[in-house]
């Protein structure tokens, strides 16, 4: 077998010290220690096997995630896992299956929004997985809109029950994963409706009509199943369950809706709304951010496969700003819940602006840079072997989920309008839009920079950003109020539809500086000074010269394992052709060399005996 | 079940005669009553069912395809159809299979390069599909890259035989169609060697070692196979034997290489490299010109699924510029053709570099499109059930074929940077590269619009991309001479990879000039006048606006059936979501309520009883 000996000699050309970069990059020796101890013990055990995914037929597909599933949780408990180490198992199983919704969803969905009563009641239960839980919300005909969700949960006072209805067919739960064929228990949004009265959408927790110690069943009262296959090989197909529909009716003792008093009337809670929707979890801001602090963790990995692909360094790079956003938006989270406690409701619009357009442009980029990456491989990265089909698929859903990425644009375009539209009437604008508050300065400011190594100055990089988003939002702004003069009322509707693309466009511009300033501050506060933050053309090239011999060593030093990584063209001793050789034996259909359906279709074409054939 | 009737009110807006419009589309009376026929005929049948292609294991979903293929033929034979009816079928029924293969590629390729013996011992039997043949071009190592096949045919005068061999892993045919499970024959590009001399890559006829009309065999007596499941559900995963391994050695006595003469010798062709490697139909610039063709005829079907999504009329736009280019193409074809065969190869880089860069621009241009669509429809664009994964997942290889698309670009900018540094030296360019000749005007004239309405005029478009082209050239020309000039050889190598990104901007802006000129000659032609070459923004949002009324009526005179474009999304009555919600009941998994695999590893894990579980 022919050798490929490329990745050692790019390793010789690294100019940094590729064991201490594992440290730093994995946090402290401890948890790249961890990691290292973890990985092995996924990579080394065929129960894990993860190649096969794209071959196996849909119901194969998914018992074999439920065996991992259960596998997994044995080897906790006989292993006696520490939490970290067991959260540590799961991420490197890596299986999109009940499990993600259970722990990421369910959980944190009753810890956040339950009562010390139903923590105590349900928590310990589900820490143990004596119930399953999944996160009911989408529905067939209401996706971002959560306002709009036709689902009601009736109080019956004679039963002491929380009737589950879908009245219509758009209001089918469509798409939340493991309801369908696994979840014992479930957190429900659905309208309250108490003596007749809807009370709008709030969460409960409803499980099967047994009782729980008893027989621990599906949702098989309620029409359930999957709603059939997604976009891709494996990937989310694993995870079969995650769709479903409730079409008729679900009872629940048990439900725990804390805006109903014993005696069965609604209790008006004194929260204001926005708290109430952001805290039940279903407030578009809330779900945005949660989005991107789960984008900023995957971060690392898609790092991994995008820096690979050394001709994408322009996605790395990009990738490497969005880390810096990623710990700001943390603070961002904390911050507005904060502020939602102490019923200080004034930066909310700003921050779901921010969020909102951020999630957009992360993921689109993040999502373009995987598929380009793809697309440079060749042939080959059009193989399921070699692992990139899959993450596509597994990656871009994150570009519709809370809300397509051109629709959020639009919000916060919308955002960016009001706030132009109230520059001069004292109303000062604040966080991330406050650099409008200098429009006069930026409309007619001009760029002095004269040479290339201007560029690395960070002043000069933010005030060109600065100026162009600002431009392009008045110019946007004036256009859009020729509509509103000319007709009052329909025609600013109008005027929105027909100048999107340009309002897009200006919503790009206001994120991309975010993400931009939000880098400059991070690069500013280490005290590394301006070289990091080169930005323009000359400078960039020259940065991807400095890049290019590290690029291999940096992902050496991400640390991830061939078999986590599962991609043939990404393995760690780039052994490439023999490898997918060996892959393409595994197919089933190399099991015989005469295919099924030769001696039926093919044979009797050849001898031009079709007509005896049974087609 | 609630209806939607959006598209019936939709209808009611259009301004334009569908019917009509039909008849316009389909090219004539008898065209558009032909395809009424066919396609009525194939979704009428339940053998063409293709709503379950995403959902078969890969052995059903190939010998699925099998049946297909064996029944088409035996309804052309029963139904005595036309060979214009025939090719309509094979349209219709629209599955990736060996079919494919043997009609556009096998017969094509003996039809172009065989001599009169060939054609009359081989087509009749082609013709019959009582041999079924393929094209192996590809190898593992080598795909764009034709001179570099490594693949050898050697003459043994004793045997009278040609023996093909693969000495290396990566010279094993990687990726052609049809060759693993199905084909009897193949044309096989290969060293030609005799007396041990390599004679350099030659196309020749293969077939099994068994004699025509006794045993029709596979290449059983070489190592085939399949090269692994590929990128998304259905697909060219139902084309399975797409991808074979020839790694020992397979023989042909009827193999007929017009190159060696009777007594064994090799003969020299008189006929110019260039010329041959165009006839054999290796060469890049024919198969992107066969590419782009094909696309172009494609164009129509791809245009129905895009223009179908309103909200994206913008790729839909840019593919009815590309569709005058389509029919220019046939003419350049035709031009080259005739000066090769002339001996006059002047026109030959300049073809190339336009061929290389249409296609190029224009399958990145329609499988962004196709994506951005199914985004556009949120999580139902995921589903299968809406067509759109599939239609992207056999879309897109045609951004890899005959090269990725970035590789084609940077050829298209080294023939614009030798242009480039050509003139003054009396050499004028030629063709689509013309307009450099006036580059001294065009670096310096300045835009003279002075209202949206000035971006009417065709001539003021023209000079505008012109001079964008020009001018972007110039820059990284000069760029690019700074690397040169400071030291010589190695370092203008090293300055086309740094300035790898400006590069490839530029040959985006020489090819988008190609499509807009073209564009603008035929409407220039029709004397339609300036009014539909209106591009610049007001403008186009104008057109729009215009087009959006009468965007549903366009697609229903494009007259797809619902079945050609197996799309829930894109079905012609817009009853969207009680048609997804009857095909999720399809899926395998939802056969039955508790899934496989559900006592297993589920009820353990609850009961708390997995020590005892076989896992």
């Amino acid at each position: 077998m022919e050798g490929v000996d490329s990745l050692a000699d790019e390793r010789k050309k690294a100019e940094f010290d590729v064991e201490a970069m594992k440290v730093i990059w994995a946090g402290s020796p401890h948890n790249l220690q961890l990691s290292d101890r973890i990985s092995k013990l996924v990579a080394n055990d065929p129960v894990f096997r993860k190649d096969d995914r794209s071959m196996l037929p849909r119901k194969e597909l998914f018992k074999n995630s439920l065996r991992k599933a259960a596998y997994t949780w044995q080897r906790i408990v006989d292993l006696r896992l520490s939490e970290e180490e067991a959260s540590k198992l799961w991420f490197y199983v890596d299986e999109t299956s009940y499990i993600v919704l259970h722990w990421l969803m369910f959980i944190p969905a009753i810890k956040g929004q339950g009562t010390d009563e139903q923590h105590q009641k349900w928590l310990p239960f589900a820490y143990n997985m004596q119930i399953i839980g999944c996160y009911a919300q989408t529905e067939l005909g209401h996706g971002s809109n959560v306002k709009g969700l036709e689902t009601t949960s009736t109080f019956d006072p004679r039963t002491d029950e929380f009737v589950l209805h879908s009245p219509t067919l758009t209001s089918s739960k469509w798409w939340p994963g493991g309801l369908g064929k696994v979840s014992t228990h479930a957190v429900v949004y659905a309208r309250l409706i108490i003596d007749g009265k809807d009370h709008g959408v709030h969460g409960m927790i409803y499980c099967s009509t047994t009782e729980l110690g008893e027989t621990i069943g599906l949702f098989q009262e309620s029409l359930v199943g999957d709603i059939g296959m997604k976009f891709g090989n494996g990937g989310f197909n694993a995870m079969d369950q995650w769709s479903v529909a409730i079409r008729s009716c679900s009872y629940s003792k048990k439900s725990d809706v804390d805006e109903v008093t014993r005696d069965g009337k609604y209790k008006q809670s004194d929260v204001p709304r926005q708290l109430v929707l952001w805290d039940i979890g279903i407030c578009p801001t809330k779900n945005c951010l949660w989005r991107l602090l789960v984008i900023y963790q995957e971060l690392c990995v898609l790092l991994q496969d995008i820096v690979l692909y050394v001709d994408s360094l322009d996605h790395g790079m990009a990738d490497l700003k969005f880390r810096f956003v990623g710990e700001w938006l943390e603070w961002l989270y904390n911050d507005v819940t904060k502020r939602l406690q102490a019923n200080d409701f004034s930066t909310l619009p700003e921050a779901h602006a921010c969020t909102a357009g951020l999630k957009s442009i992360t993921t689109s980029v993040t999502a373009d840079g995987i598929e380009e990456c793809r697309k440079l491989c060749g042939g080959h990265g059009y193989l399921c072997s070699s692992g990139l089909p899959e993450l596509y698929a597994v990656y871009v859903p994150n570009c519709t989920y809370e809300g397509d990425n051109i629709v959020l644009l639009l919000q916060v375009a919308r955002f960016i309008i009001k706030t132009v539209s109230q520059l001069g009437t004292g109303k000062q604008p604040v966080g991330t839009i406050a650099y409008m508050g200098r429009i006069e300065h930026l409309m007619q400011c001009r760029c002095n920079a004269q040479r290339a190594e201007d560029w690395l100055k960070p002043s000069q990089v933010l005030e060109a950003f600065e100026a162009r988003a600002a431009r392009m939002s008045v110019s946007v702004a004036r256009n859009l109020s020729k509509f509103t003069n000319s007709e009052q009322g329909t025609l600013l509707l109008d005027g929105f539809a027909e100048l999107s693309a340009d309002l897009v466009e200006a919503a790009v511009a206001h994120c991309q500086l975010i993400v931009v300033s939000k880098f400059i501050e991070k690069v500013q506060q280490a005290d590394i000074g301006g070289e990091g933050a080169a930005l323009a053309n000359d400078q960039l090239r020259s940065l991807y010269t400095k890049v290019r011999p590290n690029a291999v060593a940096l992902v050496d030093a991400f640390n991830y394992s061939d078999h986590y990584l599962s991609s043939i063209l990404g393995r760690y001793d780039g052994n490439v052709y023999p490898k997918l050789y060996e892959a393409a034996w595994k197919d089933p259909l190399n099991e015989s060399d005469v295919p099924d359906g030769y001696e039926e279709y093919v044979r009797p074409l050849l001898k031009q005996q079709l007509h005896t054939a049974r087609l």
